[in-house]
């Protein structure tokens, strides 16, 4: 099965200056940066399904399958794993520390949940060894909790409780199975945990059904004794017209209704963060002030486009505020950077998929790199330092001791405040930036 | 100063055939719907800021002013009172039964706060009167933390602690003067509480700052025992490029992070839902399902424009489900639904005002109507409640008391569970809300 | 083949008081209004794809298929004809006069393009006879030029110039079967032609290549005598980052290039001019003022979402203003209202589809009642004369006749000429609208 | 009048290295790139607007004047004076070779027409001798038809033709004086050509109206000799819900409608593209296929903010691909890059004018300068020449030549054409791309 990409060995770093397009320019894996090796930093990761799952077809059902593999057809089994040793290839040859996947892309699904799960378990059994002889190690699983039909309205939010059984014994599965291979993390992406109208949806209790599920699976973490992180990966819309896991705010203030917020981190993705409205330093920043940053799935969308594109990151300037606040946050502990990201519909050559990733990780490496510079310069940090300065003043230190309205009111009218507005700088700060690029 | 709208006398309700436009035509105030007087759901109030002191610039600041008001010039203390003389008149010849304003609508800024807070003293001694004369209610009060400069980087989180004793004293001042007006609610509107770049914000500290602000505000609400509601109004950006009361789901969060969520709710407008994405129904729905839900800013803006443009509500069909979602939850207590809307730049007439809040007010009555009437069939609750009816089955109790992963997983694969979906009636259900339009 | 519906017999027309879901409450087909029967006015249709070729795939690949139809499965001509039927079924229980096609959407596509047209033969053979029983009539067909993998890169804008030829025999084709079924219009939906990026694509060159192919279709009509509309269907981007039928404006601009404004109009349909970035009525006005109007795709888009959600109408106040641009240019003259809309992914019963159907049309017919009631009416027309007066009086005619700079100059010098503001009525425009609602 | 920057001498370049931010790191002006000196592939020019008369007022009318200038009060005429003193003195500070402005920003309204010429009149006879001795060019004059009030329902497209009138002596006098200071373009910005609603507007009459004034401007450069270029800026909303020169395309087919598309091209501005829908180098990237590519304004958006926000660019990655297309264009002939880019409103003091300036001609610098050497190696033009080689063969030029669908189809038939899918190679031309940045 190494025909597709027998054309190549491994893929190796080479330095800005070469112009080997299967050569890493800027992902320098062992350069150490900021105390840690760049590795350590980025522990990227390619994912299973775009790669290897996805068949080229449209996005609206617009268009059929473009791309070829052999194992899209066969007898089941014998091509998941057929896939598995592609799927393994790809990653050795990319020199990818990591890996991650949902149940439904390494297995065929059953008639049952039982011959799923034996499906899975023939599956992942040689996938741990291909972890051991390969040294690829598992950033995180996830199950499945959206394509099959009987999760059209959701898995933990359904209408129908026998989808929340089905759903709780479909995570115990993968969780246990995330916990064998030694998974970092264990990811619950809730696209179908949301609404399509208002009309035929009761709001709260899904809510709280969502909020209970959430709960059982951080019960089960504790007594299995899984040691990786829970995350929530939020995204507003898509598949369907409101997600409950919105933003990171939103998930934030769902944690905290259900008790749950030292249990569960976000893993933020570029695109949902866009999607939202947001930029994706804000995602960052939010969740790291509110101390949920758990790991990222890195991507792209496009500015024009109102859906999730997952492309390749490809502008490293863009990036750099993102990694500043990973930078300040002290990294992703667990959490790492995955690709959720697919080549284009017309890139149809399995090349293609490796240039996809190579591009996409010197994007990631350049981008910490300048912003490994920028924070190591101080530069930035002192301007922010001198402009709340204020703050570690005496009046500061009382406001933030709890002073009430009437004694602030006293001050304000003894002392004649009459605060002046001081420039904020941004244009000096954006420049400075521009300057670690 | 009655000259601008001497032509008119109060607007009344004349039915759904009258083809005067200086009547409504829905809204009949004491109409019992559901119980109560129409006026009494719906609490309609018109607002100081964009009808009386407004003078018709662009946003943007593509051009000047238009609307010639006879207070826009003179004395300022002067003109104050015969601004407040005009709004009166304004408000009763539309039989509204509340206003609400911001200190700085009603009253000029003097050099020092001193000096603002008895200008604003002047203006609202008088304002008590007329509103004992005419019966004109308070829905609420606030105060303007944002037009003056000193507010450009923020008021509660401004990086000087200067400017936070400032809007503390300023908050208190109008704070205790709604009180004395009898103010159902206060609102905290934060239009500078967020930030313009990342670069040079210390996003966690200003959450910090922010949550001790407004703790310090419900202290003193206590303190001086005003018995009206708290409110934040969400919005997303605008003026700022991120504010931290992004929308309904953000706000909760805050206020669980700082364990203020029983102390203050929401002030929702429709147009700030949309900025951040959402429909207005799912903010009401979302607010309501968190028991945050306490008013409503009641305007539209534009589907294609990306900007706030406070226009008159005129689709009531647009403004069922919203409706309906404040019919379920018990309507809005304290809350009422003020006009945040002002007429389109070239309605330069006193009389587009009018027509102005006669549409408007015609379009919440119809739309509230026309909800009332759906809730009252019960239709769609039967509808929505055999959908759910799982949930009040055996295994939905179970569930919501806690079932484990493993006791799912056990019943599951002990029943060969294996749930399937039926359909959502979406089509079905929206064919039958248009059958109460 | 009736299974699926055989539950109810013709949906009819029960009036506004029926509770009957599977009932006209508003679309009375033959009611005179403004001299035609509402039939003419609206001309509506269903469409194939929507209704008989999706299998309820989610968008975004994240949801495989939910419908089950008998002929999703079976030899592939027996089962094309097996939809036939189900489709003709369909059609006539609804009354639904009009009916539209992709050549891929009734006939499978064979492994040559001659093998795929002798499909396409059998099935439209047939469908003649089905026409011709029923009395249901072509409003369009079109030729699926994006869902097969040549189509990838585009058709008449491919870089392989062999997929151009292959586009041109098979709309020539389909065009023909369009004649002989005495088609209202053909379709032509640029889904592919555009571009994905700018770095691979020559713009100039394809828009050559696109013009190139127009005016073959052109040609090739009048050579075979077809007297139907040529229509060109606008859409922003989906499935391409960039499509090159951008919106109304921008097709007629590449027609006028291309010297075929004469020859082509255009089909437009809601949730594309929403996507462009504009209500659905400035695309209508806008064509109607070029004079390329041609036919509507009637649906509605989700004001939250950013792709093409292809919503069946509800909201008949959001199109009173473009039926009132339609009723103003005549009416749509072969053009029509088909219905390019689809249930949701939840709505799995065939009777989903019906009430879909059924709500779409009532909700057109009620906009286009209280359009031509207002129309009739002539108050808004009457403000519009009144508001353009000046134009008829010396200086408007003067100005249109041609007159320089100077000569203007001259006059407001002369004359003093200082033009003062007058109202735009905007809100009293509004509510005069909703006295016919 | 030079206190305010007299901090500084003039701003010179120093290389990549330098950390002085009073410096250029990358626009060295006489560096020769593809032939010519760099200042004369950018042509940069300050605007007048921006930097001169906007006082830091809040967009939205929710913020007050921030930014103190001594031209801000006193005498009109002798203030406009001293601005324009402050304007010379800052363009030479930046050795910016260009400069443009509206008729209302160097020179007070008077009550008359007539008194309006002749205070413009006093400040450009001086602004001659400014520019004489300074050096400084005149990019483009404009006139402002969008500020005062009597163009609030437009000016060209005004429902009252006396406002037509008035806009055309007023842009006579200004085109004179802009031929007359040697001014090497003349823009027309639309941004009251439009409307608020459809229900007040004539749309086809107004397009006409518009038509007519473009045409009377073309007449008068005609016969005054005037030797620059005349341009539309497209903008699609913002002041107005709708204006009609919408973008390149939309612009396009007006001028083609009125018989001028070769009498005028486009001004197009990177936030006005992306407002529009549009990435940037689309629209650059249409003007020029369309022939009617003319100058630039160069600045950004913000990606989460839907106005016009008018930042400096800071992102060199992302205006890549539109110099590319400027390169490939052949350059901006008589353009230019005009920054239309104003500080954030916190930048209170006057020397943040300067560093967004100072950066956003750098980031302009080294954007072109990659475009260049991207260029100039070949590598991506030679990709886009394979992947249309086929147009070069004999069944691409007979196609460019008019086959007919009969001729098209009966290759298909005879040769078995099936068109084999391609890669398009999406990821790898992005890595090479960023090999060059």
């Amino acid at each position: 099965m190494n025909t597709v990409y027998s054309i190549v060995d491994s893929i190796r770093y080479e330095g800005p200056q070469s112009s080997n397009r299967l050569a890493y320019r800027w992902y320098d894996a062992q350069r150490v940066v900021l105390g840690k090796p760049l590795v350590e930093w980025l522990r990227p990761a390619a994912c299973y399904w775009h790669n290897f799952c996805w068949a080229g077809q449209d996005p609206f059902a617009l268009g059929g399958n473009l791309f070829e593999r052999p194992w899209f057809s066969g007898e089941p089994l014998a091509a998941a794993q057929m896939k598995l040793d592609a799927a393994f290839d790809f990653f050795q040859r990319l020199n990818m520390p990591f890996w991650c996947f949902h149940d439904r892309d390494v297995a065929p699904e059953g008639t049952t949940l039982r011959e799923s799960n034996a499906y899975l378990d023939a599956v992942l059994e040689r996938a741990a060894l291909k972890m051991q002889d390969s040294g690829v190690q598992l950033l995180w699983g996830t199950a499945n909790l959206f394509s099959h039909g009987r999760y059209m309205g959701g898995a933990a939010t359904n209408p129908d409780p026998e989808v929340f059984a089905y759903a709780a014994a479909q995570v115990k599965h993968v969780l246990e199975w995330t916990q064998r291979l030694n998974g970092a993390n264990y990811v619950l992406w809730g696209g179908r945990e949301g609404y399509e109208t208002l009309l035929n949806t009761r709001l709260a209790a899904e809510l709280d059904h969502y909020g209970r599920f959430l709960a059982a699976v951080v019960e089960h973490k504790h007594k299995i004794g899984f040691k990786g992180t829970l995350l929530i990966e939020p995204k507003p819309q898509e598949p369907t017209k409101h997600q409950y896991d919105y933003d990171s705010a939103t998930v934030y203030g769902f944690l905290k209704r259900y008790g749950l917020e030292g249990e569960v981190k976000v893993n933020l993705e570029v695109n949902h963060a866009t999607l939202a409205g947001h930029s994706f330093e804000h995602e960052v920043a939010t969740a790291a002030a509110l101390g949920i940053l758990g790991s990222i799935d890195a991507n792209r969308g496009d500015e024009q486009l109102g859906w999730d594109t997952d492309q390749f990151p490809n502008n490293h300037v863009a990036l750099v505020p993102a990694m500043l606040e990973i930078i300040r946050y002290g990294g992703l502990g667990a959490g790492g950077m995955n690709f959720d990201a697919k080549v284009r519909r017309q890139s149809i050559e399995p090349t293609d998929q490796l240039e996809g990733h190579i591009g996409g990780l010197d994007t990631l490496a350049r981008a910490f790199l300048c912003a490994a510079a920028l924070h190591e310069s101080g530069e930035l940090d002192r301007a922010v330092d001198e402009r709340y300065s204020g703050w570690s003043g005496e009046l500061g230190r009382h406001i933030e001791a709890g002073a009430s309205l009437d004694d602030l009111a006293s001050r304000v009218h003894q002392l004649g405040l009459s605060p002046q507005p001081r420039s904020g700088r941004q244009e000096r700060l954006e420049n400075l930036v521009n300057r670690y690029i």
